[in-house]
């Protein structure tokens, strides 16, 4: 019988981590259709970036990030010539066409104990890129651990359209909600840390989702004063005067109703109409 | 104007990636409820844990794991003593109540330059956790980024209810299938590697998800020889003479469609046979 504990560790997995590069350095090397690419996520995670390419190697998308971000990417019109290129680096990633060059990087890597993805070369990485959902601050990260990359897209644009695009905004005010708090109980742990944390938890799973995209800073201040400390969850209405979004009628349902119920209702109407329509007309 | 390079690079986010450590060591300081999740990660991506925890603070899940895997996990039965328990670890993980000693032993890794996490404590951490979703190859990770962990969780949820539930078999099976492609083509990179990526791609976007669960060693190579060797995709009749998954009628109608459509015309259908009955009922 397969226990609780077999289904969390099946093995031959990664371990799927959101990397933190704020202030950090990153060498790239290869500026062509990958290399842009990966230009994106290290930006995205506000890397600094150098980045050794020879001019003709370069991708249009390469260059316009060259042009928009000159403080964030210091380009070199050359070649891997060397150790000397890792030195205070974070991170190394190659998007080059030569798995010898990409070999030797890693080697280096290895011995400086820097962390290095080589593009098309699994065996050599310490870690893969998978396909990539940004929405504000939420981050969605689909891997095929090397089975299927292209399965991986395919799946991207599904599990993008199941979100309803309001996602990133609410979890933007959420942390302001968060970051309010811990200004006024800034313990780490212990059990106010607890109590901070479970009464964020019970508004996230109290509040519709969408609820929370309306907050502004006012509303905060009086959801701590009327929630945080009374310990209790105000509803919406409570806190905020504005009519709440489209979709949303009380609070009290939770998250799992939404916009989304609206789409079988929709279709379950659409063929009640259309059944009524035909028999009706039949009847004339 | 928002540009697709700002929307690729908006900044403010985490490098999202699948962390390798198969043979690797990890330490885990703290076996707890966070340590007993941390543990299903590290043995679900195959690394050598060592534990160490005073028994007392061990979660029941941690001596569920400790027991079932007692090769894969060293467990020491005592707290943290200093630098000479981070020999060698490739990764380090504190889940522990004393930010005190999590900063000392973040401390240690900075200066050994081993990556570090520490639970809670987000300033300390060279990488985050976020909710996580496992299919066998498929992982999908979701991060708010600090903003709201609990969301994280909702949306795992919602994404999971997203997902058909055959996605990391069809996944494991495209994994056979590129591995024996590799066998017939080991080239990495280049003009032959280039065009065996194009192939596994072409298929991928051709073929509906679902098919791929139906995949054995005699239709992998048929689907080579009749395949890949001919510079085409084979249908999936021409390889495989089972009947076809229900809901899947036709390949040629690629991935957006199969039970998924069943759904929506479902509830057209209910809609239609309440309308009918409301009205012929009426009619008696």
């Amino acid at each position: 019988m397969q226990t609780e504990i077999d289904k969390l560790a099946p093995g031959g997995g990664s371990l799927m981590i959101a990397w933190q590069l704020k202030g950090k350095r990153a060498l790239l090397v290869g500026g062509g259709e990958v290399g842009a690419s990966r230009i994106g996520h290290l930006l995205g995670a506000d890397a600094h970036i150098t980045l050794l390419c020879p001019e003709k190697g370069l991708h249009p998308t390469t260059k316009d990030y060259i042009a928009k971000y000159p403080n964030r990417i210091a380009y070199y019109d050359r070649r891997f010539t060397g150790p000397a290129e890792l030195h205070k680096m974070d991170i190394v990633l190659t998007a080059i066409d030569s798995p010898a060059t990409s070999r030797e990087i890693v080697d280096l890597c290895r011995q400086a104990k820097i962390p290095v993805n080589a593009a098309d070369i699994p065996e050599l990485c310490d870690f893969y890129f998978g396909a990539h959902i940004r929405d504000g601050p939420l981050q969605i990260m689909i891997s095929s651990n090397g089975n299927g990359p292209r399965i991986s897209a395919l799946m991207k644009e599904k599990v993008q359209a199941s979100l309803e695009g309001y996602e990133g905004l609410a979890l933007s005010k959420i942390g302001q909600l968060r970051a309010e708090l811990k200004e006024r109980v800034p313990e780490i742990g212990g059990p106010l840390g607890r109590k901070r944390m479970k009464w964020m938890s019970k508004i996230c799973n109290e509040w519709p989702l969408i609820d929370f995209t309306l907050l502004d800073s006012a509303m905060i201040q009086k959801l701590l004063d009327e929630g945080w400390e009374k310990d209790r969850v105000p509803t919406f209405t409570e806190v905020c005067s504005k009519p709440r979004p489209l979709g949303v009628e009380d609070s009290s349902k939770g998250h799992r109703f939404g916009s989304n119920l609206l789409i079988p209702i929709a279709h379950f109407v659409a063929g009640a109409a259309l059944m009524a329509a035909v028999i009706l007309a039949r009847r004339r």
